[in-house]
């Protein structure tokens, strides 16, 4: 049995745990001089020096997630981690340590609201379980800080749809972990869609899963989760379809089968296949699952050409070819980019390659919502995103 | 734009084109005495003499795949073409003089009910568009001769089960083109699956379609095809998920996208997606096209490995691999195996490796009306077959 750290993890373990290979070192063993942009050097990679405004970042719950944040920004030049809440004292006494977090950077749930009053925090990246996200992002917001959001945003379209109210209300800026919309080869995939190279796009095909592990994990917990494998992995294919084909989708179906239903109780799903219909007449098939062996692969078709990444999501290498060929673009560690990328967003105004904002997430979590109205009723459900 | 047999034929030109290249020359030019069986030969591959019973077969409407299975023939060492049956008496003159068939083996749609008393012709094999399966069927059966239907052996369940029991009346057996159920790489991935090498079964993928030319042809006439897409490559996907997962599905949801309405008209499906539910809990997600470039894949997951097929059905050579390792068995031709293979079966009682018989087609048959009825209805179907 695999645990989802390990099957996401288990490509990308070489870039985490050799920091001498990081690119913070490059720049500091490079010759480019501290506050000089070198003109070659391009945002995307971190591969430069910077001299612009540093986005100061506290972690907001310190799992797994967190922790594997915290490591790829060891690595960021427009990003660094200078704060961290969370509800267990022996995991800030080991952080502090691991990233020299001064003490008055430190919180806990109860107290977190007060990080207003403390001008060397910018954002908060909120990395608890699905459930606990609404609450904590409009406190962050209130508390006047810009927000990070671990995907899911939240449990469904009504509360993702308050915490974008709440930080538009606030004046902050809300952005959701989207790390693949930074990635290159995807990002070489939608260049040569958008060229035409595929044609007119027919299917998009987005198998997400793995074995889920110990079933006494949040992750399977209904109330934390807000519900199974769709909450967790599935959304990989959900949010994936979207910026493979180009477009919203305008309908869906959906089906969920369930083999073992201790493990997998009420509400929380095991298995689900959906199927996704856009304006422009492609279809999507889709697979999300706890319970198959590790499934992370996106086809694409057009009448005049294809691409597919396998595998398409995971931490580790991105993997794929178009009816062009193999791409080659390098690996970069998706949380590095995504944080140098997202300071720039907050801080220079910046825009992303593709939306990685609250109004994206809700688009995801309007869909999520309608595959288990799909699931529940046999339904074809409308979408309007 | 390809057709139909572009697609299929793609990747198998050498191996119709080269008969110097085949088995019965093999055979011919082998060093085995005629009538004697070598011990190390199989009867699977053809490649051995053979002094059993010849199975004399007329071949039934002179189209594109009659003309690739007479050419297959060629090389077979149980069966032999005989005889032929075509509303064109120019395709009959040229037969005759192609692979030397007596005029006392040729008939019209009118005439062909006195094959009854032609002692020279053991079997008909009937290639003509699906909707005139039926009728000709219960002619040959009532004509006392074996017949082999290419599939879809009818346009529905209940067609089907009505040449089924005539067939038995008239004491005449009915099988059914399964050439895969004959082809060796998709055989090594049962015996695998029946060996427990990939554990318990969760997940079968099928991507069946390819880009359809002429819109004049009779696979986009409802009343000649009975469907569109559907019922003719989307059946490989069906019947591949019957034989890849080992068991018959308990429900079908089905959702039809149709973005050409001129050249699919009404009841011509262009796009299926159709998912299966099966007994033990494994799920299928499948897609049958008329409008997307050559899809032809099939993928099998358990909890212990996978295993899949790219190209999976198409004429030429199959390629796959498990999580074993590649499959490395030799291609052959399909048509070639499936005819040596039906001539034991017809002939010699032999055992088909997987059903090729009437009641496997109607299984089929029935998995594609429930396709339809969920497709038009929204609804999930359940199957007892």
């Amino acid at each position: 049995m695999n645990t989802r750290r390990d099957f996401l993890q288990k490509l990308t373990l070489s870039a985490v745990s050799l920091p001498f290979l990081s690119f913070r070192n490059i720049v500091k063993t490079g010759d480019s001089s501290p506050g000089k942009l070198p003109a070659a050097a391009g945002a995307d990679t971190g591969e430069r020096s910077y001299d612009g405004p540093m986005l100061r970042v506290a972690i907001m719950g310190l799992g797994g997630y967190g922790t594997r944040v915290a490591e790829a920004m060891r690595s960021c030049t427009r990003a660094k981690l200078v704060g961290v809440i969370s509800g267990t004292p022996s995991k800030i006494v080991n952080w502090r340590s691991k990233y020299g977090i001064p003490e008055k950077n430190c919180y806990n749930y109860q107290n977190f609201d007060a990080i207003k009053d403390n001008p060397d925090i910018d954002a908060v990246y909120v990395i608890t379980p699905n459930g606990l996200h609404h609450d904590q992002v409009i406190r962050v917001a209130r508390a006047g800080k810009h927000v990070i959001c671990e995907k899911p945003m939240a449990l469904n379209a009504k509360q993702g749809q308050e915490m974008v109210d709440a930080c538009r209300k606030a004046g902050v800026k809300l952005l959701v972990g989207y790390r693949m919309h930074f990635e290159p080869k995807t990002l070489e995939i939608i260049r040569q869609r958008n060229a035409g190279d595929f044609g007119k796009i027919k299917f998009f095909q987005g198998l997400s899963g793995f074995i889920i592990g110990d079933p006494t994990q949040w992750r399977l917990n209904k109330e934390l989760a807000g519900g199974g494998s769709m909450m967790d992995i599935g959304i990989y294919s959900i949010n994936g379809s979207r910026y493979m084909v180009g477009e919203d989708p305008v309908w869906v179906t959906a089906q969920e089968t369930k083999t073992d239903r201790v493990k997998f109780k009420e509400g929380v799903d095991e298995t689900i296949q959906f199927q996704l219909g856009f304006p422009g007449g492609a279809v999507a098939s889709c697979l999300s699952t706890y319970s198959m062996n590790n499934l992370d692969s996106f086809f694409l078709d057009g009448d005049q050409g294809f691409a597919e990444l396998k595998p398409a999501t995971g931490y580790g290498p991105i993997e794929g070819r178009t009816s062009k060929g193999e791409l080659n673009q390098p690996h970069v560690t998706h949380q590095t980019v995504q944080m140098d990328r997202m300071s720039g967003i907050l801080l220079a105004g910046e825009q992303p390659p593709i939306p990685v904002d609250g109004v994206e997430a809700v688009k995801d979590l309007k869909i999520i919502d309608a595959i288990y109205l799909a699931a529940a009723t046999g339904k074809k459900v409308a979408l309007a995103l």
